[in-house]
């Protein structure tokens, strides 16, 4: 049988060990063989550290968030194979989706988060520019810069696809290289991922490696530089937690383990309401998908006491329609569990569970479609009733498969301290319309849980469902769920970045940052509407004025605009606004005013103003002020594919005489790369 | 001699033992005890999680953080007492003004903060509101919640107040409470710090303990929700982080240890330009700030190679003028180390060093003013100059008193290769005019250090120094500095709350977060601009329109601005314009014509636009369009002590016809609280 290789220094390296087998988790066949012995993992390290950092580092986060648009759009050919491969370890097409075209879908949202939010280069801005003195010498800016290190991953079995895939973005993104470690029950899954990200050919080389097997010592060479993303057991991350490099090295880990998630039903959703019919429908879909063997899955099915004996026989009724078998055949909607010890495990949870809680539904399997109930991995879907809510076994006690207790509440107070018995889960649903009641469990909830659902007829139709961690949300919980945090758009990101607070200057603090900084020098020269970004140099800057407001001008502009506000019209009613005291120009009319003074009309690489930011007026204008406005190129983001970029230009009106600053606020421009335009129909197609 | 007593829940509470002595850092007199066994750790954590908790969350952000500013002005009338008990650990007043002084700035720093930046109530949001369907019925935001359990300090002995108070202040505005333990050698100075706070009685029971003396088993009953706030040894840190609590239930724990932190002197800062200048006299300076005696001191200079004689010499002549004896006496510069303990360690450590470098200034004192030399805990000013910069043991050893060793460097990235040998710094400082210089050395000592001062001419007149932690950044840094990120503004607010994604229809994630979310109902009626804000209800709208935007408003508007771009007078060019292919209204007109269709012209409760923000042109409006708008109350934030508040509009221009989204933005206002306005002199006064 065919030992998985490793991907160790840009090629593959196998062990000379016979090594383990992996089981057909249906069928009870060997399908591959994982043998890891003797893995150079100091090399491995050192790969990523001296090859793949600095080969992704090269990159910015435009270009590597364009990698992963690449990477997902290469994986999307490809789901044929890794669908084949997930049915190996029991996953049925449904249950493949959520990982394949779930994985493929984290890469998606990271490309569009960088082409939207993220800069070129590997300084990213946290925050803005804190004034340290009142003189505008000293200041100070925090940012982010890759860190320097490798990510190890250590993957649970139940996402082969996923798992990897939604660390390898985030991190792949920051400009940090990964070593992939698969659980062994899914590594053939994972390795035919690796394989085909691989044969890819986008990645550097040294950006990703492979453990097909036992990490060995891998861990015992990171440092403070390096992160650990660990995805399993409680005790597992225990071992993690003390291991030296973390313990004493300030190696970074991030832990998320099962939880046991709750879904609440409101008193509200009683029989024949849209809710009612939602939570049980839920509530066996989550039993089902992949078998329940997700983090995510409702483990406490937590009720009002008096719909226990509904909710029980509406999900009964659901349940007896489950067929169980090959996950290959179309006719079966639940497939074994990963691996015969899973199922060992599974059933030994259960008879716990059972010390205080009634099965209602479960036991023997009658019928297993196309397979050999004993040979395959086989749980019946399970549904126990706690004979006391309250009691210790149905909160600590998890069973990871096809398997939830329903627990009867006396009030949405009881049920959010039932909730919060779990010790810290990833999510938590509540269904319900009643307003009163979704408001004070979320705030109850909140503390307890790193993701909440909120469900009801409105977005039922739109929901994701209970189970499904979104790449734009966070997803990790406190407590017994491990306290990390993945996901969550940029916050996954930010965690694989090094965060400094750097103090200087407004000149250096620009430079670090590329942006222009009040306080740094401003260049007065040719007008800078007249250069294209591939000219035009931040601090680049026009001042320009004065412009006298007159009454007649104020009453003009009311006269057109239609705003007639008895500030700028009525004089005894303007006398006695508090903040007024008089008449006084519009604030529309202020910054008109302040175009029509740094504007250039005549056309130029300046080709629209399509914004305006954090504009603020700071003083009142009244008829006879002079105005001056200075126009300073703050920022310019790149546009790949377009023939213009944006450029976000500080401006800052002033009163003649005593210079206060009458306001002050971003604008926002579209500007020619080159002039005139070159209207390359190569470059100018908008990238994806 | 008296026994500090330990507060507990809501009493002094003192232990029959007869406790550890402690004794005068310049006269080894015992000054009192300490004793703390029998101390009722379990009581504690519940009285603070059951009374300070609910408490604290009972206030919300904004009187959590006008408590800070009360502590703050409560303490700045006390600081003379505890400049006298600082003096009995060795502090002189320079030293004694960063620990009390410097605490007191954070406690104001954070309630300036609260004001700025924070809501009313206990929700905080994170980011934005993403969008989960096309349809607008299902979306997603992080919020962020008080975490329900407690913060347990266990501070170092440098800074018994500035420790406590730069721990307490996010923790007390995020609504946790805190149990403060001090280090023993300074445990008499953070005592009285916590007598005063007490006295005050500005804090609701529970929000504060104090552990004076041992923290008995106190970590054993913490749990999911509670944080530990480390600040001390790594060897300390170590045993932290294998702490069941920590390793097991989930406690959240932050560390700070001390760091071999550098300071750089640039190549083109030879002897006589500002910048060597500079250099020499922030050594010296951080050298003998509390007898060096601070995390943030600088341990390593890193000087080009031919600048080492020059800078020996300099900083040589500067310390022999440096006094040392007791703290009390204005002629002395320079104090004893906080105990007789770290005297003995400190020279300990002097002697490792001297292994690989040269003693150069330091070794006995020969005059010590006003004070024994063997009872006092005096270390002389020790300058070392490594024999071979890349030896180990500059790089690894630490002597936490008033030493610091000079490494020469070849080039800048050999200067950054030896500061990151310190495997992880809380600070780095560059000192150097040259702007190359700089920002290679910034981006090569980001990932290693959790702040970085660039100090040259320009900002060193403004600059806190490299010695400084500032509320408003990072403090920690990662690998050997421990990986915690304290202080740095709202980054240690959020460290104490708890961060959760919550799913749902926009009215829900309106609700939860007290914004109106676009997609939520509007409520059509009476004009919003005719309610105070003690009547609006957030989702209050108005719609108006239309309006037909013609050529001739767009040729007067060109007139009364001064803005004659060509986009908007000249047909040709504007139809050669790739973004808008024809004559189009100016972005400032379509706003100014809107506000003309929702602003309510008679006086009113509405007081003053005072800005915009997120504007966004998002289609071009050309001659003969009809515009409507629709604007709709979105956030209302209270002005404590002021008779209005802000309201945020949401703000939607829309074409007729098709529909499209012209332009998009908020909308700033003033708004009465009641109408007419009340204008109580007692309410009106701005606070603060």
């Amino acid at each position: 049988m065919q030992t998985l290789g490793s991907f160790v220094e840009d090629s593959w390296w196998f062990s000379t060990d016979p090594g383990q087998p992996v089981l057909d988790a249906t069928t009870g066949e060997e399908v591959a063989r994982l043998a890891t012995r003797g893995l150079p993992t100091e090399a491995m390290v050192r790969f990523a550290r001296d090859v793949g950092g600095p080969a992704l580092r090269a990159l910015g986060f435009q270009d590597r968030g364009a990698l992963l648009g690449a990477l997902g759009a290469y994986l999307s050919e490809h789901v044929d194979t890794l669908h084949d491969a997930s049915a190996v370890a029991g996953a049925t097409a449904r249950d493949a989706w959520f990982d394949v075209e779930g994985g493929i879908g984290v890469l998606y949202s990271y490309a569009s988060l960088a082409k939207r939010s993220l800069p070129e280069g590997n300084v990213l801005r946290d925050g803005e520019v804190e004034r340290l003195d009142r003189g505008g010498r000293f200041a100070g800016r925090h940012i982010f810069v890759p860190r320097r290190g490798v990510e190890v991953q250590i993957n649970a079995f139940n996402f082969p696809v996923w798992g990897p895939l939604e660390k390898l973005a985030p991190a792949l993104l920051a400009g940090m290289p990964t070593i992939i470690k698969p659980a062994s029950q899914t590594a053939p899954v994972t390795h035919r991922l690796v394989q085909l990200i691989i044969d890819s050919g986008l990645l550097p080389p040294g950006a990703l490696q492979l453990v097909a097997g036992g990490a060995e010592d891998l861990l015992d060479h990171l440092g403070p530089q390096d992160t650990i993303a660990f995805t399993g057991s409680a005790a597992t991350a225990e071992l993690l937690r003390s291991h030296p490099s973390v313990r004493t090295r300030g190696t970074h880990l991030t832990v998320e383990t099962d939880s046991l998630n709750a879904s609440i039903l409101g008193p509200d959703a009683v029989p024949g309401t849209n809710e009612f019919d939602l939570y049980v429908s839920q509530l066996v879909d989550e039993l089902t998908i992949k078998a329940g063997q997700r983090c995510t899955a409702i483990r406490r099915a937590l009720v009002p006491a008096s719909l226990v004996g509904p909710v029980v026989e509406a999900a009964t009724e659901r349940l007896s329609a489950v067929t169980v078998g090959d996950p290959r055949r179309p006719d079966v909607v639940m497939g074994p569990l990963a691996s015969l010890a899973q199922r060992a495990e599974v059933r030994a949870r259960i008879d716990e569970l059972a010390r205080a809680a009634d099965v209602v539904v479960g036991g023997d399997l009658d019928d297993v479609l196309g397979a050999d109930p004993e040979r395959g991995a086989f749980v019946a879907p399970t549904l126990l009733v706690a004979r006391d809510a309250d009691r210790d076994e149905p909160h600590r006690i998890e069973a990871f498969g096809p398997v939830a207790t329903v627990l009867g509440y006396q009030d949405p107070q009881h049920a959010a301290k039932l909730a919060a018995r779990g010790a810290g889960s990833l999510v938590a649903s509540v269904v319900s319309a009643d307003a009163r009641v979704v408001d004070e469990l979320v705030m109850e909830l909140a503390p307890w849980h790193g993701r909440i659902l909120v469900l009801d007829a409105t977005s039922a139709p739109a929901s994701t469902g209970h189970g499904s961690p979104l790449p734009r949300l966070l997803h990790g919980g406190p407590g017994r769920a491990g306290g990390g945090e993945e996901l969550g758009g940029m916050r996954a990101v930010t965690r694989h970045l090094a965060r400094t607070a750097v103090q200087g200057t407004p000149s250096v603090l620009g430079r670090i940052a590329a942006q222009w900084v009040p306080g740094a020098p401003r260049h007065l020269g040719e007008h800078p509407f007249r250069k294209p970004t591939s000219a035009l140099q931040l601090g680049d800057a026009i001042s320009a004025g004065p412009r006298i407001v007159t009454a007649d001008d104020i009453a003009a502009f009311a006269a057109l605009s239609g705003d007639h506000f008895y500030a700028h019209t009525n004089p005894e009613a303007a006398a006695a606004n508090p903040l007024f005291g008089g008449i006084v120009a519009h604030g529309y009319l202020v910054v008109s005013l302040a175009a029509g003074l740094f504007v250039d009309p005549e056309p130029g690489p300046v080709l629209a103003n399509y914004g305006v930011d954090n504009l603020r007026f700071l003083t009142p204008v009244r008829p006879g002020d002079a105005l001056s406005v200075t126009l300073t190129a703050k920022e310019i983001t790149p546009r790949a594919g377009m023939p213009y970029d944006e450029v976000r230009w500080d401006a800052e009106v002033t009163r003649d005489g005593d210079g206060a600053i009458v306001a002050r606020y971003d604008v926002l421009t579209m500007v020619a790369r080159t002039w005139p335009l070159e209207a390359d129909p190569e470059e100018s197609a908008p990238r994806g």
